[in-house]
């Protein structure tokens, strides 16, 4: 961190900056140029940083504190060299070599609509399979799921087709419910910064899902993984799902860079929800193999036996055939790229 | 709602439309243009237009769905046709005629800074004291709030000057609490999506004041008071206070225009929150005359004794000084503009 | 388009609106609903709904006007039903079935660096060199470009190695001389909706590469197209170089779903510039991966063969070993897709 | 400029940033902490850091580079202790003391309706006259503006009322004729790079009006004032008209917060634009009070005798009695908000 100091700034002003650090438990290496005076902080815990970072830009004398240092303890590769891989068991598992394909509907919505959507989806390929029982919905008057039965229904379907399962987790009140059925929990965008949430989850031992919230920056992300990991729940994947912008055409804006950006800063998986991030089904398809070929370690993806049918979200959601098309399409490129492998990580670090 | 039809769409593709909107309860009023048919949807609760929509959205005939009417219910003028004034007793009203001023520190720290804080904002004419004592921070390791000792402390605070409090509340685990303490619940930024908790305290007898989310529009910021109002408790408060943006150079980007825009739509009271939206104190108290002239029924302000020693945001409160100088420029304007209230209505309608 | 008239507006209001579309050319079909009254606006030239449209919304009685049918004409797929393929020569085309790549540095800087560059990048595959002469930087006391003497040194480069030529125009001034010298011309983000500028090149005779505009919408961009198409130019080709968010870690976002949304809606070939739309060389790979995935025509890459001497835009150009692994990355995703194109019609049309 | 080297560096990394730094003409001062080294860059002309930032991103060692000082010069506090005052003749300025209001219609549409304006604005208290003779429209189907024509109407209300006339250059090509017509030229916002154009602007002798682009950063539009300053004219006025932002419900979002913040850093006068911030006349009444309430130098406003009969901008236009209403608002909020002048003064110093 760095404190850059007015111009015309005394060395009674210098002094009061320095003590300010110290008193705060970390060195201060002053640097005046011919312009400016500039001091250094270094040393202490990077978690008091974020205070002394607001005490400085008080005083009168400083004109801007510029921080250098990541504010990331526990998903930085700081802490751990190896990628982190959840293993769900039978073989399933996110974050290895394979990209790892979560499909289903968008709410649960029948014992039929479950069982089809799930044989469909593991006839595919998928490994995992999606369905919302606990809805947010902007407005209150829209569809809310169906709630424990919906969590039913997903057990149902994955005793007949032996597919993982991941739903939606609301509020705290619902952990021990969405916990018995639930594979692995899901933490929709909107709670992202819902703290109480992400400390209670922390406190888990069950594999957690956590969407990026609809404006959040990379750093907020990850330090919402912060906050579960920080409680003991080191089981964390994150999930890109598009961000909002001006753009009036879709939903959201898929910001599919940010999954090797995080993963150069995280040893976290990181998967790409093309449907919530376009919110078309003509978008899903070609923005999910963008998905595959930028890297993603997952793609979660929403799938409708009847998208006309569906109560929530028919319009993003693919019908069988193109899910298929899809599966085989994602395949591919996989392979296409195994390839490069070993090749791209000589060339990144010569 | 409006469904358009595909160039080329055939009549029985109309009547598959048509028979959709009738089996929703709907009546259709198909219109066939030279170039594009169109289907007017009429009738039935506007809280299933949602379904409908998203329906109809899926279907291969149809180009696109456009909603006509708005989906606001309770908040909306068409079902309150007064303004809604929240009374907190001793004279103290949010919505009525005069601008209500909240102020106090961004979080409770000691007995001596709330007191000393109290009185300042006490004499310069604010009406309610805002302090944090549970503080949804970015960062796990930043300071979290003092808790209940907080509350105590502004229950000590408005024991001695008479202030109302408002103060945050960030889970359902802590209501009682609060509400034990508070004048009036604050629902953050990062929380006008946790539905769970817009439910629970919906159900309460006690004004709520709901902030805009960081990057929500307009829509989706009623939508999240109807979510409170729906459960029957109808003292909502809207505070904007800044949405993110591209830009670089303040913390949030104040969006003034969206209080007189709210308040065309809505009969609740909207205030501003020019701390946060700006981040920055030599930017709050311009932007504070602003909102004034703006038309906000109200300003939330982060006043602090010494902000230097602030445990958090520090560098977005004002000093005594500058507060008591804002408050008389605020009145200033009050006065300058309260007498132009009848020659506002009279154009509006002519 | 469709005019939504205020609740309690009266038969002589609807009169009113109703004589208005008539006086302009259209033909009304005014609806009466329960609660609200709508009129259809039907016939007469799309660019003249425009100006109705602000007209309609002027008057007391209207609610709001919304648009259904498209503002496009030359651009769309209903005034031409093939792909634009841009024939430079040689074999050489843009939109055809080959990803067509673009590469060589930001800024022309000498003779050495543009034919190193151009030997590596033709000999990796490239079709299309790149190279600024003319550069457009935000602060004035930046690198300008080396203006004709880098054309030269770009026609030089050329003629030994057999490349297309592209680079920026930035002014009317400079037309001739950049036509001069250039297969294609680019005209940069900034200079989207410099009119003038776009309809002097519709007149020419040449292929222009249209970047989208920093925060343009996909109607901006391509109404930017119709500028120039309008005037007789239909070589057009887009590129999507990332939109601006709140993002902070990358130069631009990405926004790889608008390529798709683009062939939809236009015949017009759309490439992907990740040297731009990211800004950081680590990421360049992987979204020019993604950009091939997801669909699009061409990719324009920035590489340098030693980047930390660049004269502009070092950060995001790629050294040559990495531009030879994505060149061969690119042609492993392209003949792994290749074999689904039949498949992805069939089942689009179903 | 401080460069942070990479964890893990060696002492021969370094040397190497050490040597680049230098060999550009500035000096290094490097500093090794515990975890990271940081290498201080002091010295040299401003302008050549750019150049020196984009190097040293490339280098292997290097993590990041973090600017400390600001990129301007001409528009800085720096350059000029005194604020600039356009004096216009006639005793009509731009960032004196009094707020200046320019109003007008968006397009200059026929003799009559410029007298009819120019009357109204004139009795009402507006000391400039507003119109567009060349129109950037988002499509080129659109009306383009009267051109030459539509000048001599804007001389001709200038004559009759004594108005100073502003209106908008969009290229090179009209320069001349432009500047024969008006008192101060208008760049748009679609225009602020247009660095031609720029500089074109900057070699005249003529007060020159840049509006903010769509999506830019302070810093940008600063610098773009630097390009017309840096040729020669420093007669430049900044207009806030707006950012783009997710917002749906107005055509920008108006950032009010510009205004103070760019005041803090340049000394030229800045103004605000509510009718093209907001797109909607029920809204320009109220921003315009906030933006003579947030210290604008400046409002420019659209008025329309016939707002439903404009051939442009009708919805964003105020009438004329909304306008007289408009007008007495700011006078009254001018008058209040005059006598805390020197307590602001005063405050902000000690």
């Amino acid at each position: 961190m760095i404190a850059v100091l007015k111009r015309g700034s005394t060395k009674a002003d210098e002094q009061k900056v320095i003590e300010l650090i110290e008193a705060e438990g970390f060195s201060a290496h002053p640097d005046t140029g011919a312009e400016t005076t500039i001091v250094g902080v270094v040393g202490a815990a990077p978690d008091k940083k974020v205070n002394l970072k607001e005490k400085l830009q008080v005083m009168s004398a400083v004109e801007k504190v510029v921080v250098i240092s990541d504010p990331y303890k526990l998903t930085s590769w700081n802490f751990k060299q190896e990628k982190t891989i959840i293993d769900l068991g039978d073989g399933v598992k996110v974050g290895g070599a394979e990209l790892t394909v979560m499909a289903g509907p968008c709410s649960v919505e029948s014992e039929e609509q479950m069982l089809e959507t799930a044989r469909i989806v593991k006839d595919a390929g998928a490994k995992i399979l999606r369905g919302g029982a606990f809805k947010p919905r902007t407005s209150p008057y829209s569809f809310q799921g169906l709630g424990e039965e919906g969590l039913k229904l997903l057990a149902m379907a994955r005793e007949e087709t032996g597919l993982k399962v991941i739903t939606e987790l609301m509020d705290i009140e619902h952990i021990d419910v969405v916990c018995k059925y639930a594979d692995i929990i899901q933490i929709g965008a909107r709670n992202m910064q819902n703290y109480a949430l992400l400390k209670e989850i922390g406190k888990l031992n069950k594999p957690v899902m956590l969407k990026r919230g609809m404006a959040a920056t990379i750093k907020e992300w990850l330090l919402a993984a912060e906050y579960v990991m920080n409680e003991g729940n080191h089981q964390v994947i994150l999930c890109e799902r598009g961000v909002r912008t001006f753009g009036e055409e879709t939903r959201n804006t898929m910001d599919l860079s940010s999954i090797p950006l995080v993963q150069k800063i995280s040893h976290l998986p990181v998967i790409a929800d093309p449907s919530h991030g376009t919110g078309r089904w003509e978008l899903v398809t070609p923005v999910a193999r963008a998905a595959a070929a930028v890297g993603a370690d997952g793609i979660m993806v929403e799938v409708h036996p009847h998208p006309e049918n569906a109560l929530s979200d028919g319009p993003q959601s693919l019908k069988p055939a193109n899910f298929r098309l899809l599966m085989d399409e994602l395949n591919a490129i996989m392979t296409s790229l195994n390839s490069f492998k070993s090749r791209e990580k000589k060339i990144a670090y010569e």
